[in-house]
C-alpha cells in the first residue's frame, strides 16, 4: 500500500512576518527561530508515528529523536544516554530535585536563595537549605560550604539567573562540592552529593559543557533559546541516582515516560546548536549595545541603578533601578508606545510579591517596585535599543 | 515601536502531502489534524509570548490559552477552571493518581488490571488494589466493590482500553462509588472516594461529559484525537484535593508549572473540537467497516478470534489472534507490504513480555503472542482495509 500524494490546502501556513524590534524580554520567552520550526515541520505532519512503535515509518522517528539526542549531548560534552527529554525547563527541575529527593527522603538539599521557581518550590517539601547570595546575585562560597553537612545530597545554583542576569561561579561551586566528597570519603560517609545547575537562561551566551562546569545534573529549556514552549532536557550523568517524576510506558529510559514530542524535540535540537553556533557574535553584538547604555544611562538617566554584576552577566540583560518610578505604570506606559519590558521574571508576574531574588541582593520593597528587566535578542538592534532608553528617560522623568 | 514587515524564506512549510491508507495503528498515534495545525501556526511565529507577561501582545496569547481552556471545558461539560492542561496523556494520569495519593499517602487506590502503563506504574508506589476484568475486557463490577475498603481514596478505571477496545462501564461504576459514599457518610468516614478515567482514547468515539458519566478526574490525551503529542488534560472537579505534580511558577493553578506551550493548547482545544464535530459520522462509518470486516474474517480466517467485547468496544479497533501466528513477524511483514500494524500498544512495544491487558482477559502468552492490533482513522477506506485482511489471510495461511 503505497502512500496517495494529496494536497491538504487548508495548511498553507503563514509564515513569520514580523520583527520584535519592540521586544525586551527574551529572557521570559523567545520567538522561535525559523530554523528550528523548518526542523519540527516534518514531524508536525508526515511522519508523525510513535516512534515506541516496531514499522520502519515509526523507527524513522525514532531515529529522528535519536539524533536530537546526540546533537544536543554533543554540545553538553555528555552522552546521548545522559539527556533526558523532558516537557520543559519547570520539569526539568523539578525531576532533579524530586527524583533526587525522593531517592533519599530523609536527607537534605541546598538551593540558592535566587534560584527559579520551579527549583524553590520543588525543594519545598524536602528538608532543604538556602544558600545566600551578595549583593550582586553571586553565590556566597564560604556561606555554602558552611551549610553543606553529612545528610546533603544535592546543591542547587543556577548557572546565570533570569531577573539580574548575575552569572555564578560554578566552577568554584563543583570544587567545593568535590572536596566535601573527598571528606566524606575519608570519614566513610557513602552518600552521594551532587550539583545540579538550571542553566535555562545560559545557552545562547555561555558554555554549557557539563565536565568544565563540574556538574551532575543540568537543565536545560528550549523556550528560551528559540525552541520551542514545554520542550527541555536533563543532563543525568551517569551513575546518578534519582527517581522518576512521570511514569508509564518508561520512555526516556524509564524518567520521563509518555509519547515524546518529537517535532519539539527535534526543534529544540536545532535551537540549541543554532544557539552555540551564534553564540560568540552574538555575545559581542550584545556585550557592545549594553556598553553604549551603559554609556547613555550614566549619562542620561544617573540616578538608574544597576542590579546584579556589572560584568559577570548575560550580556542580553539589563536589571535597573529608577528610583520613584512605579515599575508596573512604567512597563505599561512603555507598552503602549510598543516597548515590552518585565518587571519581574514572567512566572511570578502575576503575583502582587516583590521578587524574591530582589530580596535575596538587598533591595528593599519599594525599590524592587520600582525596577525593571530589559532582556536582548535576536532582533534586538541599537536603534530599538535606544529607542527604548529614549523612552525610560522621558518616562522616569 | 511598530513590527517591521519581514518575510523569512526559510520558513516556507511544506504542506501535509501523503493520505495514510496503509496507516491502522491509529491507537498509537495520529497525524495532526490540519484544522489543529492550522490553529497552532500562529504562535509557532508571531504569537510567541510567555503568557504568564503583562503587555498586551502576551495577555492576546493567554487569551488563546483561556479560550482553549473554555472550549476543552464546554466539550467535557465542565467548568473552565476545572480543566488543568499538562504535557501529555501520561502526565495528567500521573497528576490524578500521584496528586491524590500523595494528598492522602496512608491511604490505597483501585485501578484496574487493564489500565495503561501511566496508570499501572504511576500507582506502583502506593497502596494499590487491582481490579479484575472478565475476558471480555469489562470490569468485574461485583469484584470493584468488593475491593473498596475504608481507606479507598482513588479508583482509576479507563473509559476504553487502548489495546483491545474495551468500552468499560463507568456509569455503573460511578453508581458504586456514589453508594459507598453514601455508606461512609452514614458511618462518619469523612474520606472522599474520587472516580478517574484515562479517557485518552475515548473523545473520537465516545460521549466525554464528566457528569454524565460521573467521574472527579478525567486524563486526556491531545496526541490521540489528531491534535500535537505531549499535550492533554486533567479534569479537575471542584473541590477535589490534590498535590501538584511540577511546581513552579504556579501555571495551571498551581497544578503544572511550567511556560505553557500554548501552540499546542490551541492544536489540543481545535482537535478535540473537530472531533466531536466528526464523532457521530466517524463511528457510523468506522462501525460499517468493521462490521465488514467481522465478515470476511469469519468467512476466509474462520480460525481469527477477536479479542475483547464484540460491541461494547471502539468503533474503531480489531484485536484479533491468529492461532499459529508469530505476530511480530506478521507485523514485519504487513510493514514491508506497507500496512503498519501494532502487537502491543505502542507503549510496551519495545519490551519483550506480553501485554498485561491480554494476560488480564485470561489469553495465554502463545495466544498474546499471536496477536496484533488494527486500529483504524480518518484515513482508512474499505479498500485499504480489505486490502490488509487480504494481506493478513494470505499471511497466516
Amino acid at each position: 500500500m503505497k502512500p496517495s500524494k494529496q494536497v491538504v490546502k487548508d495548511t498553507i501556513y503563514d509564515i513569520r512576518t514580523t520583527t520584535y524590534g519592540g521586544y525586551f524580554d527574551y529572557a521570559a520567552g523567545t520567538p522561535l527561530s525559523p530554523m528550528a520550526l523548518k526542523a519540527m515541520q516534518p514531524f508536525l505532519t508526515d511522519q508523525f508515528y510513535n516512534p515506541s512503535a516496531l514499522y520502519i515509518a515509526a523507527q524513522e522517528v525514532k531515529k529522528a529523536l535519536e539524533d536530537a539526542r546526540g546533537s544536543v549531548a554533543k554540545i553538553l560534552g555528555a552522552k546521548p544516554s545522559e539527556i533526558i527529554f523532558t516537557a520543559g525547563g519547570t520539569e526539568a527541575d523539578n525531576l532533579a530535585i524530586q527524583g533526587v529527593m525522593n531517592k533519599y527522603p530523609d536527607k537534605n538539599c541546598i538551593v540558592s536563595s535566587i534560584e527559579h521557581e520551579a527549583i524553590l518550590e520543588a525543594a519545598k517539601p524536602y528538608q532543604h537549605k538556602l544558600a545566600p547570595v551578595k549583593s550582586d546575585g553571586r553565590i556566597d562560597l564560604v556561606a555554602l560550604e558552611k551549610l553543606i553537612d553529612e545528610d546533603t545530597v544535592l546543591i542547587s545554583i543556577m548557572q546565570a539567573n533570569n531577573e539580574i542576569g548575575t552569572v555564578e561561579p560554578l566552577a568554584e561551586i563543583a570544587k567545593i562540592v568535590k572536596h566535601s566528597r573527598e571528606q566524606r570519603k575519608q570519614s566513610g560517609n557513602s552518600l552521594p552529593l551532587y550539583l545540579h545547575t538550571d542553566a535555562a537562561q545560559a545557552p545562547n551566551y555561555l558554555q554549557v559543557l557539563v565536565n568544565t562546569l563540574g556538574v551532575d545534573l543540568m537543565s536545560l529549556n528550549a523556550g528560551k533559546i528559540y525552541g520551542p514552549k514545554e520542550t527541555g532536557a536533563l543532563f543525568i550523568k551517569t551513575g546518578v541516582q534519582l527517581e522518576p517524576l512521570i511514569r508509564g510506558g518508561g520512555q526516556e529510559r524509564g524518567y520521563r515516560s509518555g509519547t515524546p514530542n518529537v517535532a519539539n524535540i527535534v526543534g529544540f535540537s536545532a535551537a540549541l546548536t543554532e544557539s552555540q553556533e551564534m553564540r560568540e557574535e552574538e555575545n559581542q553584538r550584545l556585550l557592545g549595545l549594553r556598553s553604549k547604555a551603559y554609556d547613555f544611562i550614566s549619562k542620561e538617566i544617573p540616578s538608574a541603578i544597576l542590579n546584579g554584576h556589572k560584568s559577570l552577566r548575560l550580556p542580553n540583560n539589563l536589571h535597573l533601578t529608577f528610583p520613584g518610578a512605579d515599575n508596573e505604570r512604567l512597563m505599561m506606559e512603555l507598552d503602549e508606545k510598543g516597548f515590552m519590558v518585565a518587571t519581574g521574571s514572567a512566572c511570578s508576574a502575576s503575583s502582587d510579591d516583590p521578587s524574591h531574588v530582589l530580596s535575596a541582593i538587598g533591595l528593599r520593597d519599594e525599590q524592587a517596585r520600582s525596577s525593571i528587566r530589559i532582556s536582548m535578542g535576536r532582533d534586538t538592534t541599537e536603534a530599538s535599543l535606544f529607542e527604548l532608553l529614549k523612552q525610560i528617560q522621558q518616562l522616569t522623568k
